[in-house]
């Protein structure tokens, strides 16, 4: 059968070899039962999305879409006798400064895609912490986050177009180049965030916002959690920071191995916090959040104008799940509750954490609710793993108590989707699936990824 | 038949009369051919709409959406025998100032949101002109624009979650009060811009940001078409204005007409620009669009950072609707292109009015590339009628031909729905049908509206 298929394709993009393909099975969920594919498609034009497209549709075989895989949630994990289709080599990038848009191929890599922005003055803003590795199709398969979405928005926002390869092969053109468009339903917004159910992206029209200003960073370290998350609420109340992050105890040690930066390692609590308004207003605004943090007995506060000096702080953040890595494996958690539950979500994961005996580290976008506490385990302590998997479970369990979602920004993939019926109920679950069905009847789009279809 | 439905809901809800129905036939469109209702529901909570929704379901009766009636579209015409559900007594607004989200019923006025905001320090930016007599829930129905969405964005940017009534009655939430959740399908950008051809919306989730700064406002006139495009391709290009509205000089003359403000008849053009960076910023940026203006050959240019000065260009702008309506009969477009097309879009209507010897009054949002142009007619001039008929379907051709749409921020509706396959393609429409068949497969939603099932 796969003959049918290089005789369609050129040699070069199809990769047949198990030991090549290994490399294809898993994203950074590391799911240990990945599946093996019949053969990966490293597309490197549009034509050869359609033809595998087309192919797997005629055979009925399973379609497992690709980027860089760096996704968290097992999205890319292939299953057995599938079809990846990688499109990690699709890496083109125009910027139109007119429009003020980006018209991108899905492999570009999202850091990529603000350098470009940036050689005209303009910004690409969405920020996931991994931009430097991530792909901007997975992001969009995922709708995916960052550290500037409380001030900026989430990757929706900025997606006015995709071109899309449905699950027949045909291509699609949704959206464009224009700020306001609302003839016929917003398809573009449906696949954003759609996680490869429903067909594979080849192309982004994306919206630039002129470029950010230098932010200004300040970091607080406090003695108590509640005062961390007092601190938190009063700002988000009175500003609207460009940052507004979190780390506890767990992280800040974790980073202060790695990075010997000076942390205080006795803290219980750290906030990065930026304002990106012009200079005398984001010192204002900042020296507003120092008193905040003050008020609320932060034990140290210190800010900077110097764009460099903010940006370590910033990369101390983005370091925490590397960091926290070394410790031992870990689960990555995404879980997000209404700002003011914040404080009952963080305060409920450290009794899970006390209860099955695992540590649990926790960072968060904290202006806009969305955690990543991180379960530690040692894989070859079995009765741990089981209690890390029990206190990961538990914690979406807590979220959902708690007003909030399972996922944040990282996606269901396969890892969340047995939550996934319980967060939703089963009516909204229905209108997922009656959707599913209507563009991807066969079923073959990443079949267990995000929901299973019964 | 209606007995049945008496039965299950409170007299005062339900409206049969035909003198009184006769209110709940037409939107702002003024559809001649708009449809007699057997009966008007007249919910005032959630249970009426399903209660209506599970009637018409079990009898296969068409159901009309209503809001506050002021779609320009056609999207709330009624169709003979149907159900006119109509939402404009349900009117509850909660702002929670902590998670900075209001939760509101769709009869509330897109104002009393904005009021409502107001009154805790925050701001729902969306602003379409009408924004003091239309309902939010026909904002979400069409993803309603305006005049701030040129750095604010549109509505969909501030919607996190919808409670939505289903074709069956089920009532479903999705969505709620979080920054990000990309839990399962993004269902509720779906629903937004949907025109009430999946579901009925009963309460939104909105977004809401610190309240806007006191905007400084500067206004240009220009003898020529070209200077002015010029100058809004290079304000766009450098910086992000909270403002940027086009009047050609048929709006001008009509605005002053009706308004005596002392604008100066003999221009070709005008540009009203605002900034609502912090104060020094924002005149810092005035000037630099003052500069601008001025190179572009502007033959006046007057700024001010009086904000009730200011407003009244802003109110000079709202009013060149309704100013224009005085001079005839009217068929209001708005097509959308990508700014750089604005210029070929204005010159090319200018010779569609030409052409069929009919006034075109055009307004933009320039900064956005949606325009509004006004084709005039004497209703009593038969031939003209035709003529303004024709023009108003070559302006979305012509709309069209230069990469635009046929609709930036009013709906399809009826009136738009014969060019909708046209811009959409067989695919994309398929794709539309597909997914509005696996959600209202009897079809019974706002049947004919935004598109025709085959």
């Amino acid at each position: 059968m796969l003959d049918e298929l290089a005789q369609q394709l050129p040699a070069e993009v199809l990769i047949t070899n198990p030991d090549t393909m290994e490399a294809y099975r898993r994203d950074r969920a590391n799911d240990p039962n990945a599946g093996m594919p019949q053969v990966v498609v490293r597309a490197t034009e549009v034509e050869h999305v359609q033809t595998a497209m087309k192919f797997a549709a005629k055979h009925n075989i399973p379609v497992v879409p690709r980027g860089a895989g760096s996704g968290l949630s097992g999205g890319s994990t292939a299953v057995d006798g599938c079809i990846v289709i990688c499109v990690d080599k699709m890496k083109d990038i125009e910027i139109d400064p007119v429009t003020r848009t980006a018209v991108v191929q899905p492999g570009a890599i999202n850091n990529e895609v603000k350098t470009a922005a940036a050689e005209h003055g303009l910004w690409y803003p969405p920020d996931p912490a991994s931009f430097q590795f991530c792909s901007i199709g997975g992001n969009i398969a995922t709708n995916a986050g960052g550290l500037c979405c409380v001030k900026y928005g989430v990757t929706t926002d900025y997606v006015l177009g995709l071109d899309v390869v449905l699950p027949d092969g045909r291509l699609v053109k949704l959206g464009g180049p224009r700020l306001k468009d609302v003839a016929g339903l917003s398809l573009t917004k449906l696949f954003v965030g759609s996680e490869g159910t429903l067909g594979i992206i080849v192309s982004i029209t994306l919206r630039l916002i002129p470029a950010q200003r230098q932010p200004t960073t300040l970091v607080a370290t406090f003695p108590t959690l509640e005062g961390t998350m007092n601190a938190v609420l009063e700002i988000t109340r009175n500003m609207r920071p460009s940052m507004l992050e979190f780390m506890d105890d767990v992280c800040i040690n974790a980073v202060e191995d790695q990075m010997k930066m000076g942390l205080d390692r006795s803290v219980k609590a750290m906030l990065v916090v930026q304002s990106d308004e012009p200079a005398q207003h984001a010192t204002e605004e900042i020296q507003m959040v120092e008193e905040i943090c003050n008020r609320n007995g932060a034990s140290e506060c210190y800010y900077t104008a110097d764009p460099d000096e903010g940006e370590m702080f910033a990369a101390a953040r983005r370091a925490a799940i590397p960091a926290v890595e070394m410790t031992g494996t870990i689960l990555l958690e995404d879980v997000g509750v209404p700002i003011p539950r914040l404080g009952d979500l963080v305060v409920g994961i450290e009794e899970i954490s006390k209860n099955r005996d695992v540590t649990v580290a926790v960072m968060a976008h904290a202006g806009d609710g969305n955690t990543h506490p991180l379960v530690v385990f040692d894989p070859t302590d079995k009765d741990q793993e089981e209690r890390a998997h029990i206190a990961y479970g538990e914690i979406m369990d807590l979220a959902m108590r708690l007003g909030g979602t399972i996922t944040g920004e990282h996606g269901v993939g396969k890892l969340k989707q047995p939550w996934l019926t319980n967060y939703l109920g089963d009516d909204v679950l229905d209108l997922n699936h009656r959707i599913k069905k209507a563009i991807d009847p066969q079923g073959i789009m990443n079949p267990g990824s995000c929901f299973v279809m019964g």
